[in-house]
């Protein structure tokens, strides 16, 4: 069932690894099939280098496991409130990635300073509001993942694929679980660049017409980077 | 003689350098096996990479050596007053690693900031009062553990399972040797992580309420975290 | 066509990765053979880890593609105005480096404060003025070349080979590409080391004489490092 | 010829690329055979990746290369003021380690915050004076080296392995080219570590006790550290 899916969301956790974004169990990786609307995701607490892909479980729209022998991923309601409520994207990541969730921490968004951030983000990377005491105690998986949509009224999560949820850490989707994990690579560089740009100097600022310019480099019809 | 306790104490010494937490030999891990009262730990000043299983010293709770050809590890009066106090602990672990032994070297408590902590550590993890001059010039390995101790008084070891000497280093612990690693290694993170998100918010706070959810999601009875 | 300089332009930009200095696709390496006046650079937003040879693109000075199945690098028109206006220079690279990537952000050059940076950079390395709007939406990659030129006057690139572009990036150059890929290692530290320096110390300085004797240590006619 | 001593600074070299403290060329170690009065150093510029036991250059404490093909490196100089004004010592490490250079940028001795620092430097590790205008015009290298020995008057230099040169970066020493290399280890981890802990708390300051305590650990007739 979803045999190719899974393959892809196996790789995708197994990038994480690869690229520095967790340390033991502390990541996972959530593809979706739009089609038949099922969710593939790693499973709780399972160390990455005993993953297989027969590991990962197949949940529904509504949290229901459909196939797996193992629990999925405890963060799996925020994995679905996103699917539910970003109905363009393909592939959801969550990690502790050092920097990134410094600034969730820190309780502050990422601002533009740099192309390397307007190359992927059109403009800052939001921190959510806090949950509050009754929705912290409440069904918190999901409400992590309200609190995240409610964070994005007015905002294109294609043109913003990643957030910071505060105290907690950062959340990133993609067209693919791939592109998911990519966008989370790209969010720890630029929380890392963006925390010395700061400590150097305080009143850092980008124009606008440059964060425009990157990002339509990238993005949309007029797009003149890659091969295609 | 404890011939698996030798190996998982092993096993976890080395496990110090995986994690990049020691170099040299800047660190050492015991275990206990409360049963027979024994303790093995590393030997002192002997480099990783030429550690065998049969090198481990057993030492007895009044800090005798009762099998081994080696010196134990010149902490080895430390962990027996750790595990004399904290009798729910297997393992022990302490190391120099970067972060840690700074906040140590501030004199500063780690201050719970975000889930990553909350996961591990039920409230922040403390740093200790100084021995004092009198107490540094006499048995100065014992008291050490002994002014950890002190500043355990009305904390439960197993809720906040690590601590850090005043201008000396951490001191983790876990129901394990492989445990106690654990711990030093999320102290690690956390540190990096903390000491981040003060540069770039000094008055950063988490709601208690957030610290509580996420301590219960991976401990005790209504754990929903992993496979079990 | 001008084979042995595509494997020198690949070996390059391989070497990026083995330095650390880029992830994914951030950045791009170009030689040139002046004879010719042909120049070889790195296709735009394929991996490293597939990069060939004979991938490599030549254009000539006026941007076309004289050889090669694959659009080049996006940086195209960058890199050749740096290769026009800069006639001693061999190789030019771009790439997102954190340190000095951060450096740019903050819109600061970044000041000689030790013998590291005299060895190679004899002053500051300036930090471009921004491209204004016009700039921007106009020939973007050219405009980024003129404004390093305009930053440049009154400079030797052979001298200082290397500039910070605001809000972007670093590019680097030398007598070849394995040499300016040199200097954008060498920036790199520098960026890390002047940032450490003036979080400890805001008033560093350096002696004028001191810049002076490291640069001509290994620069011009009386240098004295080496093997020849 | 010194044969022996030509592979222990063969390996100390190679070791400094081991440890992280050097890229490219950036760092020298030597040794002396006191017996004859003569150097072992590593060759100018040769990349680590290519040195040879039979690169190594031997000299003596005049400056005059007594055996080798290559030229001995630039700071050879500095070498030879160290072991003629320091009897005890048989190897010295010269540099460019991140965060020691930075101290070093910085122009501050790092004072000890921990038993870290304790245990291997029984002090603060000084920085020395500026060289002036006139002597870095002059024998620039051999004055590095007085300005060194003048900084240590009153000071044991075996109890106080190493020092920052302002501006430029740390030498470090020991009884053998192996031990001024792990001093030169010890030296960076504590600048990393001493940079975090002033962040934290700028205060930050360690009992003199305790500095004894750990210093006389490893070293004197009282020693208990280690399996001798």
């Amino acid at each position: 069932m979803l045999e190719e899916l899974k393959k892809k969301v196996l790789a995708a956790n197994l990038e994480l690894v690869t690229q520095g974004l967790v340390i033991y169990t502390w990541g996972n990786v959530s593809g979706i099939d739009r089609e038949s609307g099922l969710m593939v995701i790693k499973p709780s607490g399972v160390p990455y280098s005993e993953l297989k892909a027969e590991d990962m479980v197949v949940v529904d729209l509504n949290g229901r496991v459909v196939e797996g022998r193992l629990r999925p991923s405890s963060d799996t309601p925020t994995h679905i409130v996103l699917y539910k409520a970003f109905p363009t994207i393909g592939g959801v990541v969550h990690t502790h990635s050092t920097y990134a969730t410094a600034w969730a921490q820190a309780g502050l968004a990422i601002e533009p300073l740099g192309t390397t951030h307007a190359d992927y983000f059109h403009g800052p990377v939001p921190c959510t509001e806090g949950l509050g005491d009754a929705r912290t105690e409440g069904d918190y998986e999901a409400e992590t993942g309200n609190v995240i949509v409610e964070c994005f009224k007015g905002l294109d999560p294609v043109h913003t694929p990643g957030v910071l949820v505060r105290n907690h850490g950062p959340f990133c989707w993609g067209a693919s679980p791939a592109e998911a994990v990519y966008h989370s690579r790209v969010l720890e560089e630029v929380a890392k660049m963006n925390f010395i740009t700061l400590s150097l100097n305080p009143g850092a600022s980008i124009p606008a017409k440059l964060i425009e310019k990157h990002f339509l480099r990238k993005h949309g019809p007029g797009a003149t980077y890659g091969q295609k």
